[in-house]
């Protein structure tokens, strides 16, 4: 089960996709401890690089992941989990997927509309 | 464009995804000089970590990736890539994915059959 961690400061990047639609809802960071809680709980465990500190996902909003598959990549610094998310989206500005800008003539545009008011579960 | 290079060492993730099948094929990692390369000429340029250069993917295999849509996530320091792939794999091994093996039992097991011959391709 061994991951290389050396590379990016003890981490390794962790992609989250919907197991069901396919759809690349957020990227994460691992680490040691956090891929192991993740694989003993069933649902995603990141590592905080701004908090420095673990945090499973949905610890405040509720929206945990529950992980159905989990792959790593030829040189094993990355991972790919197939979630289930629980609640309407992953990212704490309101949206299903934290990637809802794409570039457009230069410029990010918002390409969603918010599935849920991140005022509402995350406070003000 | 701008994107927030500051949290990894001048680089961001960036995730690749078959825009056809919505698999995802790989991660690398783009610094400021790779982004604005893989905008302005379609093809997914990255950063090599270990070589300490950039790299147009399939520069050497032929298997390029030609890039359909471009999006960023909330704090901006990972990109998702909607790509045709060129050829029949992404990843070194010969597989379509570099996610070829998944966790069974607490063990990395190869999930896929590969697509092409990597020694035919790389050469020995």
């Amino acid at each position: 089960m061994e991951l290389d961690f050396t590379k990016s400061d003890g981490l390794v990047a962790a992609v989250i996709q919907d197991a069901q639609s396919g759809r690349v809802l957020m990227v994460g960071w691992m680490n040691d401890e956090a891929f192991k809680k993740t694989v003993e709980t069933g649902y995603a465990v990141f590592y905080s690089r701004s908090r420095n500190k673990l945090w499973l996902k949905g610890e405040t909003s509720g929206h945990r992941l529950v992980v159905k598959e989990i792959s790593t990549d030829c040189d094993r610094d990355a991972v790919l989990l197939k979630v289930e998310a629980q609640g309407p989206g992953v990212c704490h500005e309101g949206y299903e997927s934290c990637f809802f800008r794409s570039l457009e003539d230069g410029s990010w545009k918002v390409k969603d509309t918010q599935a849920y008011d991140p005022n509402a579960v995350y406070g003000n």
